[in-house]
C-alpha cells in the first residue's frame, strides 16, 4: 500500500457492479467520506417476483459495508436459500436466485418505493443502516432499464445476462426510459460541486455498466460540462477483460480489443485512461494522458492503491490543465 | 380411530388459524376431497413490509400439507430466519416473523394480487403446489380486515394479536369491509351445492375468526338459508379454550365461560354444538342437539375421530329432520 496523497475536493465514481465496486471500495478507504460519491447504474434494475431488485447498488452497498459475499462473486457473504427453495416448491422461477437475507433489501426497497420514496432515498437509508460513511447514489430515480438486442431478439438485460448466461450474440443495447430521465439530485449536485477535483470511470463494462449513465442527456452533459479531469480505469488488461462478457460483448460489436477501443467509446469524455502494468508499453501511442499501474484488484491493498493511483491522477491532469 | 361413516354428499368447514385447521386437517383425512370445501378466515390478513400475508389460510395450507411447524405451532417446519436478521439490521419492523420459507408464500401472493388474480385463485393455486386435495377458500376476494376496540385504542388486528399478545382488554370487534364484500364465489358455490350435507364451524375463536364470515352479507345469508346442518365444534373445554386469547376476550366482553355463551353467539345458525367429554353433564340441559365426544385434538387420529364424530353428527341431524 503506498502512502495517501493529500487529496483536497471531491470526487465522483461512476461504477457498475462488482469490477466497479472493487474501486469504489478502495476510493472509500482513500478519502474522507464527504469527499465522494459513488454514482451506480440502475439500467440493470428490474421486477421479480413483484420486487424491485437494484444488482449493482446491492453489490456496492455489499462491497463497501464488508458484507459482499467473495466465494459467489454476488450478493451477501453467509447467504442461506431457503425462501429460494420454497419459491421452487411453489412453481415459481428459480433462475434468478435471491438468497434470504438479500431478500431484506428487496422487500425494503419494493415497499420504500410504493410509499414514495425515490431510489435515492432508500438508497441512502440501505447505505446508512450498512453503516457506510460515502454517499451512493443510483444514477436516476427514473427507471432506465437495459435491453440486449441479440440474434435470439430483444432480451431484458437480467433474462439476457443471468437467465441465458450472455450466451446470445449481441446486436445492439438500448436503455428504455434514459432519453427522458433526469440525472438523481445527488449526482447532479456532485458533479456541480465547486471543489469538484475529479471523476473516475471505475473499470466496470463500458457497454453495460456505464453507456446506461451516458445514455440519460442530463448526466451526459453534466459529464460534458465537468470542471474536473475525468479518468477511466480500463477494464481491459493485455486484451482481456479480467471478469464478466466484456470482451465478448466487444467482439460481437465488431471492436478490436485494444485499448483504443476503450477510449474511442469515451471519446470527448476523457481526459485519461489508467492501464494496467501488461499494457504499458502501449501507452504512448494512444494520444490520451494515460497512467499505468496495477489495475487487477485481487487484495484490499490492490484497491486502496489503485484507487489513489486514479486520485494522483487526477491531481496530475488539474495541475497540468493550470 | 373409529370406523369411517358412509359419507354421501359434500361439506363445508369454516375456519380460523390453528385450531380450525387440525379439524381441517381431520376431514380431510375423514372425507374424499371432492366432497369438502374449507372455508378460512381472512379478517386476520395485513400487508407487512409491503407483502399480502394471510395468517389463517398459510395455517390451513401448511398443517394440510403437513408443512406445518408443530414446535412453533405457527408458520413452517424446518423454517430459518435470515431474511428478519436482515431486516432488522435495515431498520426493518421485527414485532411480525416471517420466516425464508414462509415469505415464498407471502411474495407469491403479493406478486399474484398485483397481476390482477383473486385471492381464490392464488389460495386455489398455492393448495395444488402443495399437493392438496381438498379445496381451501378464502371467505372473501374482498379485504375484510378484523379491527380491535381496547382500552388501548382501536388496534389492527395483527397489531392487537402478535404486536401487543392480546394483552390491551377489548371493548368491541369490527371487520372494516366485510359489510360490502361478497362471499368466494367457491364459498358461495359451496354453501349451495344441492348435495350439501353439512356445514361444520371448526372450534375456532368465534369472536376473531368465524364473525369475521358472518359479517359478510351474502355469507351469513347462505349460512341462514343453508339447505343442511350446521353444527359448531366448541372452544370451550371445561370452562377455559384450549388455546388462544377466547377465554380472555370472553371475559372482557362481559361473558360467562360456558356453552351457552357460544350457542347464543351462534344463535339462528346452530343445529348442534359438539362438547368435549369434561363437558358432558352439561349437554342436557342446553335446548339444542349436542354430541359428547373429545374435542380435544392431541394427534392425528383424535383430528380424524373428531371429524367423523362431526359427520356422524350432520348425519344424524339431518336424518331428524326428515
Amino acid at each position: 500500500m503506498t502512502t495517501a496523497p493529500a487529496t483536497q475536493g471531491s470526487y465522483v465514481a461512476l461504477c457498475g457492479g462488482i469490477g466497479g465496486a472493487k474501486l469504489a471500495l478502495g476510493l472509500m478507504h482513500a478519502l474522507p467520506p464527504e469527499n465522494l460519491t459513488i454514482v451506480v447504474n440502475t439500467g440493470d434494475d428490474f421486477e421479480h417476483l413483484g420486487l424491485h431488485v437494484s444488482p449493482d447498488i446491492d453489490t456496492v452497498l455489499y462491497t463497501l459495508a464488508g458484507l459482499a459475499n467473495t466465494e459467489l462473486g454476488w450478493g451477501l457473504a453467509g447467504e442461506t436459500w431457503s425462501f429460494m427453495a420454497a419459491v421452487e416448491k411453489l412453481g415459481g422461477p428459480a433462475w434468478f436466485r435471491l438468497g434470504d437475507r438479500d431478500l431484506a433489501s428487496h422487500v425494503t426497497r419494493t415497499q420504500m418505493l410504493r410509499q414514495g420514496a425515490t431510489l435515492s432515498t432508500i438508497t441512502d437509508h440501505l447505505r446508512r443502516r450498512l453503516g457506510i460513511a460515502p454517499r451512493i447514489v443510483p444514477m436516476s430515480d427514473a427507471p432506465v432499464r437495459t435491453v440486449v438486442d441479440t440474434e435470439n431478439g430483444r432480451l431484458p438485460f437480467q433474462t439476457y445476462f443471468v437467465g441465458r448466461r450472455c450466451e446470445p450474440v449481441i446486436r445492439s443495447i438500448a436503455f428504455d426510459g434514459a432519453a427522458s430521465a433526469t440525472p438523481a439530485p445527488d449526482a447532479a449536485a456532485a458533479l456541480a460541486a465547486s471543489d469538484l477535483a475529479g471523476i473516475i470511470v471505475c473499470p466496470s463494462n463500458p457497454w453495460l455498466s456505464i453507456d446506461p449513465m451516458l445514455a440519460i442527456p442530463g448526466l451526459r452533459q453534466a459529464l460534458m460540462q465537468r470542471r474536473a479531469p475525468l479518468v477511466a480505469v480500463s477494464p481491459l488488461v493485455g486484451g482481456a477483460a479480467v471478469k464478466g462478457p466484456t470482451a465478448k460483448i466487444m467482439r460481437e460489436l465488431g471492436l478490436s480489443l485494444d485499448q483504443r477501443a476503450i477510449i474511442e467509446h469515451y471519446r470527448g469524455l476523457l481526459d485519461g485512461v489508467m492501464l494496467d502494468i501488461v499494457d504499458g508499453r502501449q501507452a504512448a501511442g494512444l494520444g490520451i494522458a494515460t497512467e499505468v499501474t496495477n489495475t487487477v484488484m485481487r487484495s484490499l491493498d490492490d484497491r486502496i492503491d489503485l484507487a489513489r493511483a486514479a486520485l494522483r491522477f487526477c491531481e496530475r491532469l488539474r495541475a497540468a490543465r493550470v
